[in-house]
């Protein structure tokens, strides 16, 4: 059932007590409050069933893409060309192969992470062509700009993971930037990351990077890279998405499925509409995957958004998604998958009030919904076509705060601290009691960037607001960074790999 | 046992129809979302049991107010000099008269509202001595400004509640000041409002203000005005407050009951403590309601806070105190009374980023603990120090699409929209389908304030933060603003007896 689980089991126990430490610097959250859900059982048995009843009687178009229609064939599917169609309950057969939790390795092993159950990960914003920050303004993001954010990431304890394509290095060719992303990841950070979706030779040219570092044998066994694949909502995957989604099973590496379901365009317009076709389509998703390799780690996820009605445009940080995405959560235990969903969204083109509380918004709904793996935690601008630096930073902080949060509280006779009253009594304050003592060094979070300082001496010291402060900060932890020791022998290999994959063909720009 | 709900059983039926209604411009939100309960049982007992140790090993002091004394030693407390232990149980036995669930009525009866049970009420905040806009920076508060705040709320849809001292007007005398402030209220506002706590004599014109307003045998039987009380934490009752909270009961209207813990000077430096002193101070005061008026309406209110422990000063919007509010939420509940919880806070001194994260992570807490009136819903900035013209517009949107999301998500069929992906089929987008025309109008919630539009759209425009738009709608609406009508006679006598009252004394400015 839990084949990749059984396998690492007495590592991903290792690594979850270090974990359960609390704290930051930690490889991952275990969360210690419930998941918040909305739904009666009632009616997540009536989404399943309309999830059904669209799978079965409108279907999902696979193109370009031989191998998949052969396999849904041969699972019993009924395939009409292009067009699948799902008998009831066949899908959900399927994901009974699917862990429900795995473990994904780091280079260095304390910084493993385990995703699935009552685990968190925080990941950056991915896939902005654009990057921004307060003293240059908007351009397209650069390969520097992709390392910069690597580094931003690997410098703070509030992230788990590095990340995929934080932003697209568009000074590099089409064709061969995945293998200037990937070798960045290996190199500036030492936490686990994502390789290349846009095509399954880059895929493939990912997880053989992937290979080099961590070995062969071991790959073939456990999970060290994961592939973002979307659906091409609504009801159709094309073949770019499930020949890499294909390759990373087949290597059995992780495969994160995610429609991207903007209500109104490319799905209904209703939430509940919403959240049927999500399921549809990540259900399809997921079960390819056990098609091509049995056992294979996969997550589930999703990306609801709404429209703006008056403009059309995406809106993001919305209440109706904040909704769908716990629906989602409910919907993903219940199929016993790990899960991705929301992140910290906003359509602001700048790092304001608006994108934080779109932002926070959106961040809490993936930390209720029981998410495991939280994509877009930090950087997301602009409808995420720009990652932002200060928005990095204030994300960042969120992140921080929200360890605490997902730790929720501890009751125990120190903690209730009635002998404290006793010893302290009515009208006297607590500053220096032997209870406050003991605890005033683990008792709050500690914000990077919130001024809780009086408004005098906020003043006197130039009357910043949170995104200059932010500004300032990036700049001082990319002048402070130090990579992480790596392997010179290893790192000479992934520079020779990059080198004859660079040569072996000419440059593209599409 | 709830005798305010019985009395006004089929007005409150009434109004919750309106209520359930939907959309914006409702007199309050029922609640289509379960509260988040974070705790076991198990956990809220031990809690439970935590307080009445406090309550009756430590005690609660009450000073300069013999007649509360004489009071709880009817009661059966144990009152040594002016120090109160209470027998366990004996707090929640008081507590069983208070009504779970009241109205609290308006001049203009549809906007009267329901408080407890599945009820949210959101209310403008409460308290500041200075006001900050864009223009002006920070300065003390006039009485300008605080009818500026009565107009801004008064013309949101998003606001059930006119509130209360929403900023001191600090160029109208001390001991006058009120009786300008609840003449506001009822003449620029008809939404539900609150009278003044700083002394008993204040508290009384207060409510005979209302007299006028709604006729004396009316204000006997039915609530129309709150009052809240604040605890000296800790476990201090001052004679101003209990002598305030016992008018506001003895004429049956609805004191707010409110201990505020900055954990780690007024109490524990530990959550779970905080909480503890919290329950405890929470339930002495309500349960004083019920000694001088049983079955008057109290509301069960909090304000946790913690505090920077580099700095000591306090801070606001972090993870603990949302937490603790959750778990607040849970013990109100136990005790059947309506809650006040949390509020939209932060320590920023500007309209940032900072402010709208912190704000956004304690009023979810609000809303997701199940809190019935939300003090504090906007404006608040700096510690509480200030009132924002910029972060009162922008926490406005935030309630309003708090609306949405305390609505949740309709099942039903025709939001599940099966029929319509038969309709529009894969690869197809939903804009024109039937489906997407029948629900567009009502589909998504529109921010006031939030920019979607594209990039280069936001930039033509003159690239403007959410601040520098929330400025402009502020003077939009005020510039914009119509008073609702007021009956003449009424108002005539208002103004007479503010003026005798005035000329009754001398200015005092302390």
């Amino acid at each position: 059932m839990n084949e990749v689980k059984t396998r690492s089991g007495r590592q991903a126990r290792q690594i979850q007590r270090a974990a359960k430490g609390g704290g930051i610097g930690r490889p991952y959250i275990v969360r210690n409050i419930p998941t918040y859900d909305v739904l009666s059982e009632e009616n997540l048995i009536r989404i399943e069933a309309a999830a059904d009843r669209v799978l079965a009687e409108t279907g999902i178009e696979f193109r370009d893409d031989p191998v998949t229609l052969d396999h849904w064939r041969k699972a019993g599917a009924d395939v009409q060309g292009l067009l699948v169609k799902f008998p009831p309950g066949m899908l959900r057969e399927i994901l009974k192969s699917a862990p429900a939790e795995f473990t994904q390795y780091a280079r260095t092993p304390a910084n493993s992470v385990q995703i699935g159950g009552r685990n968190v990960v925080f990941s950056p914003a991915y896939g902005s062509p654009f990057v921004m920050d307060l003293d240059r303004g908007r351009r397209f993001g650069t390969l520097d700009d992709f390392r910069n954010f690597i580094m931003l990431a690997q410098s703070s304890p509030n992230f788990h993971h590095s990340g995929g394509t934080i932003c697209e290095p568009t000074d590099i060719a089409v064709n061969k930037r995945h293998l200037d992303m990937v070798l960045a990841h290996i190199e500036l950070s030492d936490r686990p990351y994502m390789g290349s979706v846009t095509s399954e030779s880059r895929a493939e040219d990912s997880i053989e990077m992937s290979r080099i570092l961590f070995g062969e044998a071991f790959v073939n066994e456990y999970c060290v890279i994961l592939g973002n694949v979307n659906v091409n909502s609504p009801l159709v995957w094309d073949g770019t998405m499930t020949n890499s989604l294909r390759a990373y099973a087949r290597a059995n590496q992780a495969a994160v499925i995610v429609p991207f379901i903007l209500g109104g365009a490319m799905g209904p317009v209703t939430n509940a509409g919403g959240i049927v076709q999500s399921l549809a389509e990540t259900m399809a998703g997921c079960a390819l995957t056990q098609l091509e390799r049995k056992g294979a780690p996969v997550i589930f996820g999703n990306f609801l958004s709404s429209m703006s009605l008056r403009s059309g445009s995406p809106t993001f940080g919305t209440p109706e998604p904040a909704i769908g995405s716990q629906v989602i959560g409910q919907l993903a235990r219940r199929l016993n998958l790990p899960l991705r969903c929301s992140g910290n969204f906003t359509t602001s083109k700048l790092p304001d009030a608006q994108a934080m509380m779109e932002g926070t918004i959106s961040m809490l709904a993936a930390v209720h919904c029981g998410a495991n793996f939280i994509l877009h935690s930090a950087g997301f601008l602009d409808g995420l076509l720009s990652m932002s630096y200060e928005k990095f930073m204030l994300d960042a902080d969120l992140c921080g705060a929200l360890h605490v949060y997902l730790d929720g509280i501890r009751i125990d006779d120190d903690q209730l601290a009635v002998d404290a009253f006793a010893e302290v009594g009515p009208g006297n304050h607590f500053f220096g009691c032997s209870h406050t003592m003991k605890h005033y060094e683990t008792a709050f979070w500690d914000s990077d960037l919130s001024d809780n300082e009086p408004f005098e001496k906020w003043e006197a010291a130039g009357s910043e607001d949170a995104a200059i402060r932010a500004n300032r900060l990036w700049k001082r932890r990319l002048a402070e960074f130090e990579a992480p020791p790596l392997d010179v022998a290893k790192r000479d290999a992934l520079h020779d790999f990059v080198a004859r994959r660079k040569a072996s063909e000419p440059d593209s720009w599409y």
